[in-house]
């Protein structure tokens, strides 16, 4: 017998990127083989913020009280109230926003806020309008694909290139294309990540405000990814500064701070927008989770919390960041061989392999052979027209994603059996 | 400028009772206004149960490792794979079922398994027929309500009442009508919670032998809402077993033990439907949490977990329980004033007022005045067609929810002045 499931199975009976790269990640953690895991999204451990969490964690379970309160209890659908309040202050102080709790809702991770908001903002309108939503970059977020849940509901723009020289690169946004794909009206929100997961770059702040007022011309809210940047885990290497307007949503997370286990999302949006997603909550979920703000709650109200992060995670992931540019620099010739995406913030590493003879899928089965665990560029391209997949401009089959999250000798030894297999497949040319 | 969502939201425009529930639930827990509060889902606190969950997450938070493996990481998208087998072992040892790791996936709580398998089986289906989530019981639980993304994939059969004498009733499947309803070829899945929520009751053994065969008769799953039964929390006070076959997905939950907070919910299905749940579960969440799992891993492999439950729980809430039943009995006259479903489990009693000369929605509005705190029963019929509701024998305003996980004062007081508030109403006939 065959099953009959919904159409609401359909977008994942493909077998999803994003489920083989959770499921490779799974697997390497707690597999048998020894792997070099340049593959997930999972960040490093990092010692004076994990004990940080840890001690925040004790403190929880040394109070039966407390415990009770994180533990015991359902949270508001928007989750804890004193959290959001705190979140918001905070943040109003800090860069000038004028936040209240209305303006905060709290998610089971900001997977879900992904999936509740690209839905949306995308699909069938009460107007008799399909809406989707438009990718400003090109390469973007693998985790983006398969999650709308009508067919065709994402578009993507693909970026425009600019050569930095030295082996590095920059993508940066087509105001043209973006601009007509808005006129088209078919379009509910702009969204991108920012720093950019998978490139490690971070559109800079005059293009976010051109973006912002694109999108306020075209009457659809800016969605920003900000799981990697400030204020929080604050993995961000330059000078640009997270974007928040009234017509933004700007989503954070804890998992990057190091607590994926504990899976929570923050949701930064005008109140209307709150005021629906924390109704879709408590349908979908009855409300988000009680230990992560608990975790977080004084250094959050202090602001403590946003400075331990900012003290400790860009130094931590710089170091990786050097030696794996290093090892890629000295083993391949810069530009000729590889281009690196200009670091600006998260973790990754995005690596195009100009003379490769295979496909960077190709690439990634080499590699798991050889024990290196990486993500094959061709997954970050959610929405991309097959037209832009047909373009020799498009690079998803040179590229890779590298994270650099791991112990510097998973690091260097995974990047020099990589630099080896890319060579052996490099062409003669 | 008015906002422009897609129909994603729409289900939740009209403000549903779930959320109105989980609102008034976090106002009157974080409030000022002294409430007594019989209206929610919050369970218990159980000294014994706490303190087992406790020292788990003190030992977790002792060891840097563990609170690293726990909180650090992300799991597969199915969930933490040690758990999953232990879960899977101790339950097929427990209860002669044949469970491997493949037939469990875990969630973020029990609600979302609900989103994600009555989605799963309603809707438009690939053949072209749209079809609905059959509830074999109505009243049936509030957060199934809005729950589908479709219109109209919600169909309630509603219950038979047995009356069984001295002021207690209790509500059975309507067999010939769930029968009718299933020829159709409309229906995608059988659903009903058991213990029931509302109602406290439990559908028979026997009840659930015919469900399961009628379920496989006409090639659709039976899903069994678990969140109050055996083996955890094991709040049952009969006999009646928990039921799983080959065509059965159960879901449990960890949040009635004691946890809401920490919001962890487990699927048993059939493993195609599991592998299914697992790529849909990485495209919204990435993975389940891992705090849930890790703090009664040991407790699920050796099973003292299951029996500590079993010693604490259904005593916690049979006490409160008689003190609820004698309070209204005392102060209402058995049958002619006051009808009490049969408590079979959970910790809710579901009571109707026949001489009530006011809606329940309106006495729910006059006790909140009072500082009580309940539910109006018409909330609890998701899917129930119009004419069904216009039907002299529905009693969805003439019934209320009580709920009697609090404090035996709060059970006493509240319902002594619910019962004067009922007497105010009731007819002088």
């Amino acid at each position: 017998m065959q099953r009959r499931f919904s159409r609401f199975a359909d977008t994942v009976l493909g077998e999803p990127g994003i489920f083989r790269l959770m499921d490779d990640l799974d697997a390497a953690l707690t597999g048998s083989q020894k792997l070099h895991m340049l593959g997930g999204g999972n960040p490093g451990n990092v010692g004076p913020v994990s004990e940080y969490f840890r001690r925040a964690f004790l403190r929880i379970g040394e109070s039966a009280d407390h415990f009770a309160r994180v533990a015991g209890r359902y949270d508001g659908p928007a989750g804890n109230t004193q959290f959001r309040k705190a979140f918001a202050a905070s943040l109003s102080a800090m860069y000038g926003w004028s936040l209240t709790e209305s303006n905060v809702v709290l998610t089971q991770g900001s997977q879900n806020a992904f999936f509740l908001l690209l839905n949306l903002f995308s699909g069938p309108f009460p107007d008799g309008r399909g809406r989707k939503i438009l990718f400003a970059l090109s390469p973007e977020y693998i985790g983006y694909e398969n999650s709308g849940l009508h067919e065709n509901s994402l578009l993507a723009v693909p970026s425009k290139k600019i050569p930095l020289g030295d082996g590095f690169f920059r993508y940066t946004i087509d105001i043209e294309r973006i601009t007509q794909a808005l006129q088209t009206g078919n379009i509910g929100a702009i969204c991108i990540s920012r720093p950019s997961n998978p490139t490690g770059g971070m559109l800079e702040d005059d293009e976010m405000k051109i973006l912002s007022s694109l999108a306020r011309q075209f009457d659809v809210p800016l969605i920003v990814d900000g799981a990697y940047g400030d204020p929080m885990p604050g993995v961000v290497y330059g000078n640009g500064r997270p974007y928040y307007d009234d017509n933004t949503i700007f989503v954070l997370s804890l998992s990057k701070t190091g607590l994926p286990g504990i899976r929570t999302g923050i949701i930064l949006a005008p109140a209307d927008v709150c005021s629906v997603l924390e109704r879709i909550q408590a349908v979908q979920h009855l409300a988000p989770g009680g230990l992560g703000p608990a975790l977080v709650q004084e250094g959050i109200a202090d602001g403590s919390f946003f400075k331990l992060c900012k003290e400790h995670l860009p130094a931590f992931y710089r170091e990786r960041q050097r030696l794996a540019i290093d090892t890629l620099f000295n083993e391949l010739e810069p530009d000729r061989d590889v281009q690196i995406h200009r670091p600006d913030g998260a973790f990754f590493l995005w690596a195009v392999f100009p003379r490769l003879t295979i496909s960077t899928s190709e690439l990634y089965l080499d590699l798991k052979k050889a024990g290196v665990l990486v993500v094959p560029g061709s997954y970050y391209y959610p929405g991309l027209p097959d037209d832009d997949r047909q373009s020799p401009e498009w690079e998803g089959q040179r590229s890779i994603r590298i994270s650099y999250s791991q112990d510097l000798s998973t690091i260097q030894e995974g990047l020099s059996i990589l630099c080896q297999v890319v060579r052996e497949k490099n062409s003669r040319a």
